[in-house]
């Protein structure tokens, strides 16, 4: 059934009974023109927002209306997690050409359902518009008390950098769609793939680092480990040296690298979309903190480099140094 | 100049200094992924999003950059003002094609800033991306004090229906744009263009309207006068009789309307835009309520119908009674 045939209104109503009754401190959620939420005073807002256009974020047809739904929920949880915050309230823009099917919508809140409930997220509203392609904007909400506040600009030379998880999978899954002669049946494809697709945001983690009042700066790694550690740089006035050899490559990015040919380096300083939190701490706790968000979230942390003066260095096994630039890592190639 | 040629962090940079340094209550507000905002805990939260798209709701030959970003901060500000609120804090998600101009955003973030300036908003973030048409998609936070919030589920039988301003002037402003024969240079042309195109916030008009604690429902005329009382007759299970004669119609929409051969009613009734307050208020205190309003803003307040048990009619000079049905005028035209 196409949208068309139910209308706006229709899909609202159809929307808003997926979703479910609104729960405590959501005066009026879905179905009106603003959302009416309790405030809490005692924290500070949190306000993100992060869209998903068709042709430019994704293809069609290679990820699923379920799978985008969670992945674009997923990416604005990240970004509160990042911030060590909490994320509470939900709206959705969605703009639909005139073909999209009724099935198509409620696969795509199915996943938004999924991962705003994963994250103790409600979805309050939105609206619904016509467009030429597909596009899903996310504004997201949270809170944080004011002592759990992490930013981009705490860092402070000597500090060590930190990274949860691994880098580079989301990368490695994106090479595998952009590759028609891929083979993507392996177990290493299937996670790669799901790493690009629908992304973990790191929210316990984020909380737990910041809970324990070491970590002096952090992001999510979303436009790339070079990048986003290129913004903390720029917020905090300082450089940074990575170790390349440090850097926690997954067994099956490394895999799928070498199927395709492929550095799986590059992936993990440039490719983005890997949705870690990458964060600095003082050289004497740093592994102390590793150590604690371990413990507490399970999810491994990597000490990967380390915070200098000025200037972005990748300090190769040899111990030679290579300058990176933010998104410079072609630009290193040609070196 | 083309923003692909200062990129996305360079565009970031230059709407950061076009707007400014943030206010109080702004903890971090634009170049980061997330606002981080003080709350204030003793009001309601309000939190709506409302997105123009390039060939669905504006034409980007009809419409100014400046316009635009004006009309895109507007039709967020009236549905918080509809609601009785404040406008606090605004973000903006804005997805524009390569080819765009520095200068279009410019002139955009030109527009946002006068519109949000007036209304005391804080620009506190958003993000930028790529995409194959221009895309203004607005996310906006608001408060109000637990007493003042006005529902659209709060109309009564008996209760009079007031509408601020006039209606039918962004649909004149529309028909004009749309063809492409008709003379647009006269002073009423320019008035209902600019209506169309530039639509007021009717700010202090719901604020005002709130502290009365008279009117019992409010909405803006975004979808039309029909339709959205329509919105308020269902959440209020209850139904409408407007007076056709009441409906204030300006001699520049009248005038516009005999020009182009068009019946100035069709407007004011359906076509949407005019971002009006319509509200509802015990008959004993219509009146009294109207003038509160119009000595407290200057804009003229009109009663142009009532409240009923249920259905929803056009009652016409003649008395005789036609049935309404949201977007139904079509539908009603053909009997």
């Amino acid at each position: 059934m196409r949208i068309t045939e139910i209308g706006e209104f229709g899909l609202i109503d159809r929307v808003k009974e997926a979703i479910g009754p609104p729960g405590a401190g959501v005066v009026v959620g879905i179905g009106d023109d603003v959302a009416v939420l309790r405030a809490r005073g005692d924290k500070y807002l949190l306000a993100t927002c992060d869209i998903q256009v068709e042709g430019i974020h994704f293809l069609k047809e290679a990820i699923s209306p379920y799978q985008l739904g969670r992945k674009a929920a997923a990416i604005n949880i990240s970004d509160i997690a990042a911030m060590g915050g909490l994320p509470t309230y939900l709206l959705v823009s969605l703009a639909l050409p005139k073909e999209t099917t009724v099935e198509y919508v409620d696969r795509l809140y199915e996943g938004l359902k999924k991962e705003t409930e994963a994250a103790g997220v409600q979805i309050v509203g939105g609206n619904m518009s016509h467009s030429p392609g597909v596009m899903v904007d996310i504004f997201l909400l949270g809170e944080v008390e004011a002592e759990h506040l992490l930013l981009r600009s705490g860092a402070r030379p000597g500090d060590k950098v930190l990274v949860t998880g691994s880098v580079g999978d989301s990368g490695a899954g994106l090479a595998l769609l952009l590759d028609p002669t891929a083979d993507r049946t392996g177990e290493e494809a299937k996670q790669v793939l799901k790493a690009h697709l629908t992304p973990t945001p790191r929210l316990k983690e984020g909380r737990a680092i910041a809970r324990t009042r070491i970590a002096t700066s952090m992001m999510d790694v979303s436009d790339g480990t070079v990048s986003d550690m290129g913004h903390i740089c720029e917020a905090s006035g300082v450089g940074v040296q990575l170790w390349s050899d440090a850097l926690p490559l997954s067994p099956a990015t490394r895999a799928v690298a070498e199927a395709l040919g492929k550095d799986p380096l590059e992936w993990a300083l440039h490719s983005g979309e890997d949705y870690e939190l990458i964060f600095t701490a003082p050289a004497d706790k740093a592994e102390k903190l590793a150590a604690l968000v371990e413990e507490e979230t399970t999810t491994p942390v990597t000490i990967i480099g380390e915070i200098i003066e000025e200037g972005m260095n990748l300090v190769l096994p040899s111990g030679e140094s290579l300058p990176l630039e933010p998104g410079g890592w072609d630009h290193f190639r040609r070196r």
